[in-house]
């Protein structure tokens, strides 16, 4: 087994690993994500130390973006129109693959979760299926035909816009770019501002909960019209909250009303949607998958076509 | 060249076609949709009567659904659970394949447009785009990773659910199933019965027309969101009103907000959400592009994968 390194790289905090796989994690590492200069530096210090002893294959990157995942990019490996200050067009590729001289792979942090679910946890042997996030913000990413979603960049399914009952609802959402769209609705940070609680702070019972479990269940209903996965994997700090996965069954049973009649939701939607078997790594795990896939030879996670626009 | 057999069954009407591509139809028929055994025998007719002239080399059918597309499912080739009267529950493929002896392709009717504009349409060179139909429905397929979407199914785009402001838009929706879905606000019989006018009756100027493209564009927002496609064909009948497109695009950008900067979008939108270039012909040329892939043996459009829920 060749030796990987990872790199998580979220909003809030980087987690980097050195291993082959969840059952052979030889080193971690965690700090806060604060500038670009100060985390690639501590990510390659990391990783230097390690390569040092043993020789790391290659290194994965899943990333906040957005992102630049198309290898045929001159800015392939960049976080390029993020609006989390100093990080706008900052390459993340280059520092590493030029301190450690391996091939570095790089996808959206929800794409790697996505590819690490795949390779050893709750999407192994599917080729459609979606990872959703929902912590300080909401992404999804995942496959579709056997390869990660990239398209004319990657999706970012947190901006979609779903109904909003504002006499129910006046809160006018999160979102800097689009006010209530679903993450403007359904992140982290909206629970807390509409509630004036953090999240973890709320009771399974409060009436917030009922809320959330509404408006992600309308997403994944979108998702499920507009992808048709075999399989929907929801992870980040807020489905940490595990009551929320009947009271989401039931809502997106709900709200498709028998409309697609596949046993996997009329019947076994518990199967369906589903807390990621990875828990909390498959962040981390995701960014090792990347590593793989990169020493493959495939930097972002698939073989890329040349027909990019 | 091997000569084809393409048939479109749409909710309306059938048309049948034998040649090789748009530039070399040896035949057509149009008759309108009744029941699965008067139609299947006009379609068995027409085709054996070429047939028994210049042999068929495979024929592909591109239909209404719900419809099961998988090659492995004892139903491949059935239209399931469509709620159209007489027609759930219907086997297509096996009637066609018995009486003509060749290798019968089967998809939705928009997977197989997407094929046909792929093949020699708006979509050449492209391996992630979206083709959406407006008209009696609403639905939407296409090719994502250079392959058809199927996954659990295949994708109901006119079911996802946006926005609905019912003061500014008291009309409840057209679907039986849900409501104000995309497709029950924005579908042609929608927009008559919200207006007491059919869409081709009213006036560019009407405001019912500023509605169907901010409806519209929701939509596609959500599509790019969620696909990140390289490019959106739009064809059915309500977009033949061709001043709906600088509508639309107008109102895709404003919402989108320049979150996602890619030069497609922020620059060149009309190249990027655009009319089929087979025009009113995609349905029926994605039918042959459908029967060229059964052809060379992968009768839904592309190689399935084993692992199908």
């Amino acid at each position: 087994m060749h030796l990987l390194g990872g790199v998580e790289a979220g909003g809030t905090k980087f987690v980097c690993a050195v291993g082959t796989g969840p059952d052979d994690i030889r080193a971690e590492i965690r700090f806060n994500t604060t500038t670009p200069e100060e985390n690639l530096a501590q990510v390659i210090r990391f990783f230097q130390e390690h390569h040092a002893q043993t020789p790391l294959a290659a290194v994965g990157v899943a990333a906040f973006g957005p992102l630049d995942p198309d290898p045929s990019s001159p800015t392939f490996g960049y976080i390029t129109t993020t609006p989390k200050p100093g990080w706008a067009h900052t390459d993340v590729v280059g520092p590493l693959r030029e301190a450690l001289g391996v091939p570095v792979g790089f996808d959206s942090d929800v794409n790697g979760a996505a590819l690490g679910e795949h390779r050893w946890g709750a999407a192994q042997g599917l080729d459609t299926f979606v990872y959703i996030t929902v912590g300080t913000g909401l992404g999804g990413g995942g496959m579709v035909n056997g390869k990660l979603m990239h398209g004319l960049m990657h999706p970012e399914m947190g901006h979609m816009q779903i109904p909003h009952d504002w006499d129910a609802d006046p809160y006018p959402g999160f979102c800097t770019y689009h006010g209530d769209c679903w993450e403007g609705l359904a992140c982290g940070p909206a629970i807390q501002d509409r509630w004036q609680f953090p999240a973890e702070e709320l009771p399974p019972g409060h009436p917030s909960w009922h809320l959330e479990a509404h408006y992600l269940a309308l997403g994944l209903v979108n998702i499920i019209c507009l992808l048709s996965p075999q399989r929907i994997i929801m992870g980040g700090g807020v489905m940490q909250q595990r009551h929320l996965f009947p009271k989401i069954h039931e809502k997106v049973r709900t709200l498709l009303n028998n409309y697609i009649q596949k046993p996997a939701i009329t019947e076994h939607i518990e199967e369906y949607i589903v807390p990621p078997a990875l828990g909390g790594r498959a962040g981390v795990l995701g960014a090792l998958a990347l590593a793989e896939a990169a020493r493959a030879g495939a930097p972002s996670g698939h073989q890329q076509s040349a027909e990019k626009s």
